[in-house]
């Protein structure tokens, strides 16, 4: 087949992917090119914008390091991320609603004991974090992997600092023989996403603002369960309507609450005021079969 | 506006995009939405599969340097360039058609006098190429900037060799009075895309080969015209009818004529057979306000 045209085009590029020997990888790319093509039908790009989306995709990926994930910045803006949590978690009742994973998330973070301190040093509001891991509808679950990530004081994740290999609000712990866990750390503040890049410069030209409302990431894991993606928000944020990557909802959302100098639960003496955080996760027991579903 | 899942994270997203002062760019970034959405929902992508996806794009980013662009190839073997193409040039009556302008194209070839030899000592058979560059419909235009380029006689451009900065098989030339243009070179063979990045692996998994038929690549301008972005095809090559890149159209086939040994036009005394490529060239008038669809 020769001369493609607005006409034939489409088909020719599906026709091409006839072949592919995986059926799913054959959907997938039979869809993106109806899909895409579609796109560029309806809005009939100039060379000029052609060359332009080009370059923009590709300083996209020039922008990802090791502590960066500009892709996930785009999907998370695009609120393709959104999309996809939503569309993979259909919740039962009792489980925990999931969000984006954001681009923050690392994977070597370390280990601690219940009731760390992993502020690393960070200054900020006392934060005291507590609360169960259970299987949705059941029981504790004892010995469930809770990793948990947060921003500092000033809105800002560890790896972005000029010494990203310095771990800081960020750790791994384990739930004890009642599912319950506890750390300490300070409390989050609401940040832009990093807006210095092509993310950023999408948000300026279409007039919108880059910021998430504080919250603390919890990634928690336990065989048999799917893995839970989600964050807990600050009730008294900004921009809990307005979320920059559309993560919020409203179940997700928590008192942090005010407390007043004394002893704290764990018997810490507290010489100013601190802020506490109870929180409960359920976990979706994973359906046979769907093991792709879960975090590899 | 919180809770988004599956029935509103679109609309949701739309609306993010109504303050968009630019309303080409609004337009642009609304329709990229709901096709991307419609895309996501129609495959409803695993979280695995998503991050496969985020990764993907990143490595073809970071494939990119100032001698490949991934981002173009994957454009061309999706067929969104030639897509992007015919829709931007409904060409009329005598202007030549146009194809992908493809990764190998260098803003900065040395411009040399007409009738040079451009193969900067490659080796292979010899070639001479002759042509006219006119108003499509009209008369001959003096001084248009021919700019060309192709593989050698292995099937690599000098962007590909190890010292990619030693410019060969591409220059900058300008027609005569007459409208007139040659210059020799070397034949070009039939080449595979670069396929040892994201884009080889995706041809690979979907059993598609990487191949496109051997050809002269023009970009032609001249003041008050559509910049000229083709290529003329060898009848004689292999994969005419399967390029990889959706590039060929059959008026863009041309013969390059076998000569035996002798005098060639130019007085140049062949003591091998060479061959001899004759195509006139037609360009379309820019029409009024369109400026934004010739190459900047």
């Amino acid at each position: 087949m020769r001369d493609f045209d607005e006409s034939n085009i489409t088909t020719a590029v599906l026709d091409r992917f006839d072949g592919t020997p995986d059926p799913r990888l054959k959907a997938v790319m039979q869809g993106l090119v109806r899909h895409l093509h579609a796109f560029v039908r309806e809005v009939e790009p100039s060379f000029g914008e052609w060359r332009q989306a080009i370059e923009y995709l590709t300083r996209t990926g020039q922008m990802c390091s090791d502590v960066r994930q500009e892709f996930i910045l785009l999907s998370d803006t695009l609120g393709v991320s959104m999309l996809v949590d939503a569309i993979n978690h259909r919740q039962p009742a009792g489980a925990t609603q999931t969000t984006v994973l954001g681009p923050f998330y690392v994977q070597d973070a370390p280990e601690v004991a219940n009731g760390s301190d992993i502020a690393g040093g960070a200054e900020g509001e006392p934060l005291l974090v507590e609360g169960t891991v259970s299987a949705a509808g059941g029981g504790p679950l004892a010995g469930a992997l809770v990793e948990v990530w947060h921003s500092d004081a000033d809105g800002y994740y560890d790896v972005q600092k000029p010494e990203p290999d310095a771990h800081a609000l960020r750790a791994r712990l384990r739930t004890d023989a009642e599912g319950r866990f506890r750390f300490w750390s300070i409390m989050p503040r609401f940040y832009p996403i990093p807006d210095d890049g092509p993310v950023g410069e999408m948000l300026a030209a279409t007039n919108r603002h880059p910021n998430r409302p504080a919250h603390v990431h919890f990634m928690i894991s336990f065989p048999g369960y799917d893995t839970l993606v989600t964050h807990v928000f600050a009730a008294d944020s900004p921009y809990l309507d307005s979320d920059a990557v559309f993560g919020v909802k409203t179940s997700l959302i928590s008192h942090f609450a005010r407390e007043t100098p004394g002893t704290a639960p764990d018997g810490r003496e507290m010489d100013r005021p601190w802020r506490r955080l109870n929180y409960d996760f359920g976990l979706k027991k994973t359906a046979v079969g769907t093991g792709a579903r879960r975090v590899a």
